[in-house]
């Protein structure tokens, strides 16, 4: 096996990218063109500043229909003395934007003019009348747009490096100008390596892994600026990938190498870059995505075929423009998020250097940790966060850490940053948080706690049309009402049955939230059983096959209603825990369960019947239940969750429910309990 | 002339256009396609919500390069008393994302194996051991990645309405999808009319006016995720411009109608609409913009030449469909920032809902307003404004409120309104401001405010480079003093000369802001003298030829330091202020001054060469004055400040206000004083 990568930290290795980048002049604007002034320089970015070259108006204008008059004339007329002007020699009739003729400077609006005919008649020909009468006198220049109003010939109207906007198009056109110089488009290439990927859209087979990578790396070069290119995916081959980077090495600006950035048997991007270039850095102390590989290769020998010797020579003599024999290899770790990662510290800033703009700038907001975050205290960790206002306070609830969990990259609000040298950060602290989302669209966010339950997806759904934001995180009942007590949340989905009583989740709210008053709604009935493989080939009927040794089942997290509710039959069953083969296997969400049954890791699991629904499952119902929203007072009067409330009554969204195996919504939005 | 349109409150307008709308089944997402999942599909919008198709990873994968174990054999393993398992049977060799063999349920990574050999020595060849040797056991599902870990097939991966980022297409691909249905863009027709447009880049005659609203326009479409068509200029004939409106009424679903909205002669746009459908509103009660159009036009007769009655009555069936009979029409003002008005407040939230996505929002911050507002009550008046930092107060500094002045919207930071109902805000009083920049960047904004100098222009370009924005307001000398002294900006730029001493700027400082110390930097030595115009026509030789009856003169604010320059030496060489032709005429900067010569407005004025250069005008130099940096003390040491101190030491800097004529930049840095 290879030495392993070794990692430096994160400052290091941008400091060593930009000076090798610096040494070879490509730490700079790469290189401009000019571009027609239309709706696709939206987005470009100005290569130079953009001094007027004509003023406007370049005229001075009537800002008003109306006549054109000596201010002087006007003196002494008032409402009661009223003065008459001959048109011609006194006043002129102009529309708005016309010219002012040379000997009038002031407008009086036509609004304020009476027009005469030549009896001195009030006319209705009042663009032509032969005298006019006014009641007030006019300042000198009211009613006109002096010449330069707007913009006076070479004062700066946008500096270079700025990215254009619709109205900066209609600046630079008033600016006279027609064209414009922007900074080129940098070009890059993503090559995807590995022998297990295939393309999107192929049926899977097991250990096949779908080649996404490069749709998201692409898409985020795009939204920078830049201008990529996917190459089709390459084998575990050293030979090919070299081949593959060289060619593309030829008309690129920089090279993205995706996954094989590791130290593994068939990790290849290491090799690649040593063999063709410079490796500059391998392995970051950050975190996901520390198997970063830096470098620069050589294009040249490419180059001289492509080029005459007297044309090399001559790029040589310019010795202000950028070097065109070597250009930077970035080997980005597999994992989609590692990726996401490798692109915000390395790439964006790249690319953003390139094109002459600022690098991508995010709010910053301090937020309340929901949850600790445990950190090895030597990488830079980044953290995924979903953020929402509970009350006065923002907080931040860490989304899962996996770097292969793409959806935390789809669900993140913001960005938070472990620093190197913290080990941790306790729940309840303060953190630091990249804004993704305008604070607007953060308080807009419905922070759902508690147990999981199919119709909040189909809820999330109904809310998106309503302007408001569902975002719910799975740990259980009784991890909800304690959520709920902590002020973590909004409101909490609860199930939680009182084995004395059989009175769903009253007992417990007391018990968890004391002296919160709260509101409870019934969300929905529904079914609960053990969903089985497809045609429940280990003929399992109920608890009691659960003892079988040949059983292997799955249970939920201790705290979730429905692991509650299975104790409590087994209670009543006389049947001992342990007598449960995979009793403390634990899945956090009934699809979890639903999953681990559909894979063969486990024969059965309780859960409800959508769960076994979605993913092609058997279901054997063997109890109904009800599922609350256990909401504060605090919060059941907000204008945030009055859409919510809104829904229950909502026949569309009650007929989306009823769609799904097991449900009953006769019961929803009774008040079950209101404090 | 037609009777004045009827300006009616904007929330009604808005309600007119949305019921017309949804009478005509048109407010609603207009249509959906399918696009395949690549980089093109960044920014469209979701016509449904994606529910995953396939789980990622669709197998237990193994999340390291290790070995596959059962759990339950490595028990035991203790540092002390290693175990060792045999190759085949008890373990597998898998690479990251490979599955896990059946029999398995952990993985152990390699860095915590031994490979033996045949003979039980440790061996390189890592991957085809006979055995391997551990010292510690793994719990079950350790460093696995299981089944679902990321998405479960089913689950909600997206809603219907989201427009789509980078991550986006990753979740969508790895949720089983190669294809996406999207909004239809809504395809808008933008046509220009107008007898006195000329196209960009035409040279320039009195009276011509640059149509550059339709790029505006055109680009506002686009970035709201619209499809524009710009059509050519149309002359102001009623007829031909319904022609035209028929024409693009035949394939698109909106029309702007740009100019002609207001009620002159020459305004026909209301005209157009009445013609050829419903006019619902003519005038809203809003500012800038209020002359604008609501309607809705038919294209049935055309569409009866292009379809058969089948297909009609087919489309008549299909009761769920938008009407297809008739189009929105929307007339814009004419003057661009009236025209970006109308945009926001009509056109982005009808594009959001034919697209099915929310309207765009805006941070909203509390800012205090640095000038007194004035607003005729009965309209709701938006007043574009720049934003910065002073000390602890987000300040809100008005731009211009000209409706042509589109500079206004390329400065702006935000927009403020004053509702209707307000008669205006006073200077210090808190204001709502929606933002257009992240408070990063206007934590970076340097506010400058006082007299104007050209260099201003270069400093902004040079700051732009070292990542902050000189934004600087033009109030002359004084009114930067006294700006200071009530905190609205962070530095003054003055050239008040003490016409007691001669001495320049600091008895001033001592007068306007006492008790405040301050640090006085020099900027540059420049010339003062008249601008003329070229070849000096008049024969201006110095102030005495100001008195001639022939000369027509442009004054300096009040205030401003080169009107003070003005009036003391009019008061050394006794020269009456009323014995000069034009003294109360006065401009707000440099540029002005030069312009209102340049345009035959003036003879002549009192300012700097390079103004006059600025200009092509010629200059006649009386007096050299020095042009000082005034900077409160608690700004001086501040981070904000940094590179523009770096600046004045800049030899690129320096270079280039040396090509700035009648400018000595000897001075420059110099410190002048520092409390």
């Amino acid at each position: 096996m290879s030495v392993y990568l070794h990692d430096i930290p994160l400052p290091q290795a941008q400091a060593q990218l930009r000076e090798a980048l610096q040494n070879a002049n490509l730490w700079r604007v790469l290189g401009t063109e000019i571009i027609p002034l239309n709706e696709e320089a939206l987005g470009r970015v100005t290569a130079e500043p953009i001094w007027a070259k004509i003023s406007s108006p370049h005229y001075h204008a009537s800002a008003m229909d109306g006549f054109a008059v000596r201010s002087v004339t006007t003196h002494g007329a008032l409402p009661s003395k009223p003065l008459i002007l001959q048109v011609g020699p006194e006043a002129e009739y102009v529309d708005t934007g016309d010219p002012l003729p040379e000997w009038s400077n002031a407008v009086i609006p036509i609004e304020n003019v009476e027009s005469l005919d030549e009896n001195g008649k009030i006319t209705k020909d009042i663009r032509v009348p032969k005298s006019i009468r006014i009641r007030s006198s006019v300042a000198p220049w009211s009613h006109v747009r002096p010449l330069g109003e707007d913009i006076v010939a070479t004062q700066l109207v946008l500096p270079a490096g700025h990215v254009l906007r619709a109205v900066d198009l209609g600046a630079i056109a008033a600016s006279g100008y027609q064209e414009i110089k922007v900074a080129r488009r940098p070009k890059v290439a993503i090559i995807p390596t590995g022998t297990e990927l295939v393309p999107i859209g192929t049926e899977l087979r097991q250990g096949d892994i779908l080649e996404y990578n490069s749709l998201v790396l692409a898409a985020q070069i795009k939204t920078m600026g830049g201008e990529p290119t996917r190459l089709p995916i390459t084998e575990d081959d050293l030979d090919l990938i070299c081949k593959r980077v060289q060619e593309a090495a030829q008309t690129h600006d920089l090279i993205l190498l995706n996954a094989g950035s590791s130290a593994g048997a068939e990790d290849f991007s290491a090799k690649v870059v040593e063999r063709l270039g410079t490796l500059l850095v391998h392995g970051v102390a950050v975190r996901p995505g520390h198997p970063v590989i830096l470098g620069l290769i050589n294009r040249k020998s490419e180059i001289k075929n492509r080029k005459s010797n007297e044309e090399i020579a001559s790029s040589w003599r310019a010795e202000a423009s950028p070097r065109n024999d070597i250009i930077p290899i970035i080997g980005v770790p597999g994992y989609p998020v590692s990726a996401a990662l490798t692109i915000d510290i390395f790439v964006e800033p790249l690319i953003a250097k390139w094109l002459g703009r600022k690098p991508k700038e995010f709010q910053i907001e301090t937020a309340t940790l929901t949850r600790k975050l445990v950190s090895p205290g030597g990488d830079d960790d980044y953290v995924r966060v979903v953020l929402g206002k509970v009350g006065d306070r923002l907080l931040a609830a860490p989304l899962s850490r996996g770097a292969g969990v793409i959806t935390s990259l789809v669900q993140a609000d913001g960005l938070a940053l472990i620093p190197s040298g913290t080990q941790g950060i306790d729940a309840g602290e303060k953190i630091q948080v990249q804004l993704y989302r305008t604070k607007s669209e953060i308080e807009k966010t419905i922070l759902m706690i508690g147990s999981h339950d199919l119709t909040l997806d189909l809820l999330a759904q109904f809310l998106a049309e309503h302007d408001r934001r569902l975002v719910s995180a799975n740990v259980g009942s009784q991890g909800g009402l304690i959520a709920l007590r902590r002020g973590e949340a909004h409101l909490a989905g609860s199930h939680l049955l009182d084995t004395e009583t059989g009175e769903y989740n009253i007992s417990y709210i007391r018990q968890y939230m004391p002296n919160i008053p709260v509101k409870v709604l019934a969300l929905v009935r529904r079914a609960q059983g053990l969903i089985v493989k497809r045609g429940n080939p280990k003929g399992i009927k109920s608890l009691e096959d659960l003892t079988s040794p040949k059983v292997q089942f799955v249970n939920r997290q201790r705290g979730a209603g429905t692991r509650v509710l299975l104790d409590y039959h087994l209670n009543l069953m006389t049947i001992p825990q342990n007598s449960i083969l995979g009793y403390s296997q634990e899945e956090y969400t009934h699809l979890g369960v639903a999953a681990a049954v559909a894979s063969g890791r486990a024969d059965c699991g309780l859960g409800i019947a959508a769960a076994a629904q979605a993913l092609d499952l058997d279901f054997i119902p063997l109890f109904q239940e009800r599922y609350d929203l256990v909401i504060p007072k605090t919060h059941a009067g907000s204008d945030l969750l009055t859409p919510l409330f809104g829904l229950l009554a909502d026949s569309a969204f009650r007929g989306a429910v009823t769609q799904l195996k097991g449900y009953d919504v006769s019961v929803m939005g009774t008040i079950i309990l209101e404090d």
